[in-house]
């Protein structure tokens, strides 16, 4: 059956050794009161509600679904009960400003803790994922008053915040958008207009929902330059309801216990968040939060898929395999463990997880560095890192989300594709990561258009002396100079790419959007190559005898045997894009 | 919303230019009566039933599934009408032999019907899917007296069959099952044991079932060699029912309208079919008809993909796209189908469709061929190429089936995620068949270990030899001179590559089974090359204006610049393989 156990083992490898937090935080006067013992307290809390309360509702969440009766939904049974538990852990304040509330603890606590909510219970971290974000979007650009009212209720987890972006007509498209705000005499705003897909827009474990609502305003200029954003309550402060209607739930391929609702505003009551007709620049501080999210989200799904399928594939015999582990005497069938065919993929599994946790928490340790780092030339580079590597996360984690979600499915054989093993709502609640908060394809050109190309490759070249630094680093002890150097000459290669590509664009501007799908994928490579260069490297510090520095040593060596594969195929197409593509 | 039209037109193109199949009948004396207009004929009303009558239940029979209750099976609305309408049509029938009650016609054909009914509606064709596949056998292996009872029933479609293999502890290793078979006095044998996940196993479209089932008899070899295949209706001549139960079905991620289901059998009577211990072989008649049948799936899961795709991507307008087609007016936002990322999925959608086709169509032509050519030589050659494309059909088309469905899916966005537009249905459908019918894990070593090493290479020698044709024939017109190049550099490779692998297996025993499933998705980019090598060069018959021929030449063009790319990943792995693997 499906099982979920945090990994806290490799959680605290990747505080500890690949990114050596605890001196970062003992660096940074708001981190001064942690170290790595208070934070594995923290992960092991975090572990226990995601094992104990939110995995064992996974399957049952998908079974039972929501349900939409005359504009209420009722999430699945336990949902709520574990909302409860969520907020009276105070896991809503973990990274919110101990000013407002909050712990004051790193984001890279909590992206951990969101990795953890994913891989235990996609679906109902759905409900709690935005309000990071939310608190963010309001900190930096609502008005004060609003920030007082708000916040706190954010902070406490006593209300839950949604993104209202989508329409029907406007999907990736944000400038076509049709809701409108129609400003009143009190400064307050009536908003009108259909929203759609939007997730936990109406649910029963809050009573109060606050809606950020992207809407137009009267005068307001045609296209994504005339939109602005809105904070909306379902319930005003007296306690009515503010025309905000739910008018229906989707029936999805997965996340069924999370409410993707339809929501009709008609006339009701919001404010101002930041600029009038600058609602997009506000909800980017969210959306650039919720990516950074989306792609623990595929993190979760591989660890997910990795656990479940190491243990079935440990206790399913079939066939003898062609070798087994020395000592392991021949029977008439095997563990399919032993088999190569398993072996490989599980491999992968294990080097795509515990790569992308490394790289995931690095974004996240990137953010804390920006807003914390006492040096300021660290919290410009942290600044200008962060963005740059959130497009490959969203995109490349989600995609290995589903991908790796699918192999797991395969070492099940037939029992994978019946609901009782539940690897198959592994499958269907990952696939839609790479759609939503910007669907990998709107990653790929903000990746390569905006922020490689239209950066003069500032960021870039942060990204390329960080890889560099490692390449030069791993070079130093035999045992992984040869990642080392495989990570150096992926380096030239990648800079090499990148020149390429500029000249390219030169004569043919639509070469980059032809090129952007793998250039990302040939990025997500790289940062995998700097995380088991690095994880090779740093688990020199673990004792001889530890299992998981032999482990971390194997995984290094499978993960570079097949790099070039991988890489020869990303460049391949790379330059076959040069060609131009028909209109079919 | 969903839908799906027989693209009769493409099928028609394979059918005369690609296979010159009309040439190859009009040789035959089996299918002397047979020309391009009756087997056009034949594929327009495949069409009007796929389109008219199965397609309209494709996500009705999903959203109700079947149910179970007290040993009965009741398949969803309209599987029971649309099934007596397929008999009513003397489809089960075509290709049987006269002699028997057939219309004779070939298997080329009948692969033509069953792309149709897969990608119209995979769940309901799965309850037709296996009954070729039995007749094949009964036809081969069972005893005059047994062939004369049963197979009528088969030809006129009264009866549907099923193969009984899976047992909870035996699934890839058949050696591994329990099911008993007792001799009796009067030559039949009563079966007891448990069978797992048997499609069809139970239902209400056909009064009897002919279960064909594996089991042990008493004095029975341990392992495979002591497994013997019965035939075991579900209702005796008498009428009574012959102790087969359905003891339950699956809860699936899809197909649900087709009925997976636990049988028991308590004492059922049976009769063998073949020698004692000797079912594997009668088993394998049924098993390689059943896994071109499952290629098909893959195929029909493309096209249904590329149609839904290819129309959403017209209909649906969001942001304005780099470049549009010459003469089309720029405006505030294109239909997404001008943008690059979606171009290149949708061409490669179209590709993976039409390429498939060809050489699914091709491996059922050659099965006609090596029963009917009036050249022993080419019977010989064409019942030699078959079984070696057969493991490669089923493992690359179903994987392709699943990717290109999600790559379908991606092209709707946040709608595709609903299960309004149901092409998350066909992502979901389309996963079972890279599992059942022998795993693709199991084909890849199928082919690599059994049929190109372990034969001498003769069979793969023949199909070299095929593609240098090809290439050869390809080299004298300019406009695909280069794509002839390209399959003749390719077959260099490929040669080469088998003698590496021959190579290394001599010191690393181990080492095929790691490089045979990169081995086999070489295999099937292979194919794809020269399905797209010869659709150019062949499409040349067509009349200059035809906008098929542009849209061959197209395709062709874009294929042969991703082909590189694709190769460089499979061969960058087969010699990645040479590592050894950890056990994990």
């Amino acid at each position: 059956m499906w099982s979920y156990q945090a990994p806290l083992r490799d959680m605290q490898f990747v505080l500890e050794h690949w990114l050596q937090a605890p001196q970062a935080w003992s660096r940074s006067p708001a981190f001064e009161a942690l170290d790595m013992a208070l934070a594995v307290q923290v992960l092991e809390e975090a572990g226990r509600f995601s094992q104990g309360v939110l995995a064992p509702l996974n399957s049952s969440g998908d079974r039972q679904g929501c349900r939409w009766a005359a504009g209420q939904v009722s999430t699945p049974e336990g949902f709520a009960e574990a909302y409860r538990a969520y907020v009276d852990g105070g896991w809503p304040a973990l990274a919110c400003a101990e000013a407002l509330g909050g712990q004051g603890l790193p984001q890279l606590l909590d992206a951990a803790l969101q990795e953890m909510l994913y891989a235990s219970n996609h679906a109902w971290a759905m409900y709690t994922g935005i309000a990071h974000g939310a608190y963010l979007c309001l900190k930096a650009h609502a008005a004060p008053w609003l920030q007082a009212r708000y916040l706190p209720d954010i902070v406490s987890g006593q209300a839950l915040p949604t993104m209202c972006l989508t329409e029907p007509q406007a999907g990736s498209d944000v400038g076509l958008l049709r809701c409108r705000a129609e400003p009143q005499a009190d400064d307050s705003y009536r908003l009108s207009g259909s929203k759609l897909f939007i997730s936990g827009g109406e649910h029963d474990l809050t009573a109060n929902i606050l809606h950020l609502v992207l809407a137009r305003l009267p005068d307001a200029p045609p296209g994504s330059r005339g939109i602005s954003l809105f904070l909306v309550p379902k319930l005003l402060d007296d306690g009515q309801l503010n025309g905000v209607r739910c008018d229906g739930i989707e029936h999805k391929m997965g996340i069924k216990g999370s409410a993707t609702c339809s929501l009709v505003f008609d006339g009701a009551r919001g404010w101002l968040i930041g600029d009038a007709n600058r609602g997009l620049a506000a909800m980017f501080v969210m959306m650039n939060s919720a990516r950074l999210h989306v792609g623990l989200q595929g993190l979760g799904h591989v660890e997910a898929a990795w656990q479940n399928a190491r243990q079935y594939a440990a206790e399913r015999v079939q066939m003898r395999a062609p070798s087994r582990p020395q000592g392991v005497p021949a029977q008439a069938a095997d563990p399919i463990l032993y088999h190569p065919a398993m072996r490989r993929v599980l491999l992968e599994l294990r080097t795509t997880s515990e790569g992308m946790r490394a790289i995931g928490y690095w974004a996240a340790h990137l953010l804390d560095q920006a807003e914390h780092d006492p040096d300021p030339q660290a919290r410009e580079s942290a600044g200008q890192l962060a963005p740059l590597l959130t497009p490959i996360i969203k995109a490349f984690f989600t995609e290995q989300g589903f991908r790796q979600a699918s192999n797991g499915l395969q070492v099940f054989g037939g029992y994978g594709y019946v609901a009782e093993f539940a690897i198959e709502q592994t499958l269907r609640d990952s696939r839609i990561a790479m759609i939503y908060e910007g669907s990998n394809e709107i990653q790929a050109n903000d990746l390569l258009l905006r922020k490689v190309l239209g950066d003069d490759g500032r960021a870039f070249g942060l990204l390329l002396a960080a890889l560099r630094t490692e390449a030069g680093q791993g070079g130093e002890y035999a045992e992984c100079a040869g990642f080392a150097r495989a990570l150096g000459s992926l380096c030239d290669t990648l800079a090499d790419v990148v020149e390429a590509i500029r000249e390219r664009t030169r004569h043919d501007s639509e070469y980059p959007y032809r090129a952007a799908p793998d250039f990302l994928q040939l990025c997500g490579v790289t940062l995998l190559a700097m995380a088991w260069a690095r994880a090779a490297r740093v688990s020199r510090a673990l004792p001889d005898d530890d299992p998981l520095r032999a482990a971390k040593l194997q995984s290094a060596g499978f993960f570079f045997d097949y790099l070039p594969s991988r890489l020869a195929q990303h460049l391949g197409a790379i330059d076959a894009a040069c060609a131009a593509l028909a209109f079919v």
